[in-house]
């Protein structure tokens, strides 16, 4: 890169940035209609994951469109059990399915050809760094090992992932190894798609707000920063986000912990409670975005509200979850005019 | 009562009782297999609800196996959109359904017949108390505003209760409004519940926690405070405990704010931040549901850091969240001789 660092990478490092760089979570998404005619043309949603031509063109269009200043990489968290060969696929309206883990196919499961498997992806990242403006960042990611796993033993999503916590209170041991392998072909993921461009990552806990105190330790804290380490051992300047959804005042500790450079906060965050975090390091979020479906008052009020609390120091603008479909495009808009709008 | 207070009751007035009074969320239900032959007898659920023959036989259920310190009313928080006409039903294997309410129908929406409706529910508490053991205490509920309006909003259970949340952002004020009506319609209904014997009754918010700052005091605190001093004002001697679950740090100053008598912890709530609650006032919680499906060591480890965490302080042994159907009922018995073997 030749020219200035780009903002979030700024923020990452702890500067504060004014106006607060923005992206959105789900950026490239059903929102958009031209997403929707892309995902038309794909055969299923894995398919589309894996095909670089319309990956690339999928994540390229929430920044053609509104000049975000992060792209983040069009795939899903479920490209990992997916390359685990355990017979991923997602049925339209009802969510992701797959085999069923137990004990015994834990003992079986290995890491090879994972990294082969997860190529289309690497190679998405290498075009998007090629076609992305300079000065917008590219964000690569993936599930924690907590979160990919609650899928992974129930076969799909489920309600306060109970399955998942029974698991883990029934057989800890062979838990513990599946986190332990979901970590390690992570890291190497990340890796990959930091060799690739990424100019930083996110991992996504988006189920982190289920555990006890010691199961966050355990199953959150644990795998995500032997993630972190492995990551940094090989590459000292990565730049990583963690996102651990719902973790409420597990939060206070989190970054440090992980050894991450930023957190993600959900939008039940209390932003006073953001505050005393961000003066700890960077923070992302943390907007509801069902304020961006309601759009309106509700919209720039909540924006308000997050400049006003957490604009003064190391922030990337974001929403406290993925954007949904239906979100006005419109409003999206005006969210981003908002921000940089905001004075100093 | 002739004899001393009810263990409950004496934890409720900020008293230490050691080993802690115990009681599970859910206590009559689908885990015990009277409760599945009772029921079978019953035409739907909400029949079983309103025939205080069979309810007053599944609530003692629970009392004869286990000898729990309270028995609860076996009745549904949505009783109270079906006493407003919102033709509630239970599909068989998906959950509750009824009619989504609109700004329109909120504005028509009254509370006559309500208590009428509900009569049966009462005519329940009335023989349970005559039914119970002398030293068993008796607990009414019902739901919060919150939670019963988000099933009102989307006809049905939904993933963070996004079109509630969507609905106050764009109607604020039919939103505030169904609230209000719901607040008064259930502090009546408490009232009553009082009257007919309850010792104590205890607020269900299920759904707080998915609400941001400004939405938790306006729509979780607010009603709930509202309830609580409309039965205050009636009955001076009221017994209330509240549940906002997944409230995390928003818990900090909720029984305060609401005025409760105890808080109910859900099992995402850190030992540590329990035992500053309690400080306040009793706290009552907070085992994973999944510990008591597993059994075994990770049932005593979970019991035994209760136990320790809270032990020495007004504390009501209980679930962080409703039994579930799969628990087995010797695990239950092993649970309750755990909590009162405890060493003092």
């Amino acid at each position: 890169m030749t020219g200035a660092p780009r903002k979030i990478v700024e923020v990452l490092e702890g500067k504060t940035v004014s106006p607060p760089p923005i992206w959105l979570m789900r950026q490239a998404g059903r929102y958009l209609p031209e997403y929707r005619e892309t995902r038309a043309k794909a055969g299923g949603f894995l398919d589309l994951c894996y095909s670089p031509e319309l990956a690339v063109e999928v994540t390229l269009q929430p920044i053609r469109r509104y000049g975000f200043d992060a792209a983040i990489l069009f795939s899903d968290i479920l490209v990992i059990p997916d390359a685990l060969k355990r017979n991923v696929r997602f049925v339209e309206g009802e969510g992701p399915r797959m085999d069923p883990i137990d004990e015994g196919a834990i003992r079986l499961l290995n890491g090879d050809g994972v990294l082969d498997h997860l190529a289309p992806v690497i190679e998405t990242v290498r075009r998007l760094r090629r076609e992305l403006p300079e000065e917008t960042a590219l964000l690569g990611f993936c599930g924690a090992p907590w979160t990919v796993a609650t899928y992974m033993i129930a076969g799909r999503g489920t309600p306060d992932q109970a399955p998942a916590r029974l698991f883990a209170y029934r057989f800890p041991q062979a838990f513990e190894q599946l986190l332990s392998l979901l970590a390690e072909i992570s890291a190497e993921y990340l890796i990959e798609q930091i060799d690739a461009g990424a100019d930083a990552v996110q991992i996504f806990d988006s189920w982190a707000g289920v555990l006890g105190e010691r199961e966050f330790e355990a199953y959150a804290v644990k795998p995500v920063a032997r993630m972190i380490e492995i990551v940094r051992n090989r590459r000292p300047q990565a730049k990583v986000i963690a996102f651990a959804k719902g973790a409420g005042m597990n939060l206070k500790d989190y970054r440090r912990k992980t050894g991450a450079d930023a957190i993600g906060l959900d939008w039940s965050v209390p932003l006073s409670f953001a505050a005393e975090l961000q003066k700890d390091g960077p923070v992302q979020g943390n907007l509801d975005p069902m304020r961006v479906v309601a759009g309106g008052v509700s919209l720039t009020e909540g924006v308000d509200a997050i400049l006003q609390a957490l604009g003064n120091g190391p922030l990337i603008f974001n929403l406290g979850h993925g954007i949904t479909p239906e979100a006005d495009p419109a409003h999206v808009a005006e969210l981003v005019e908002r921000v940089r709008g905001m004075r100093p």
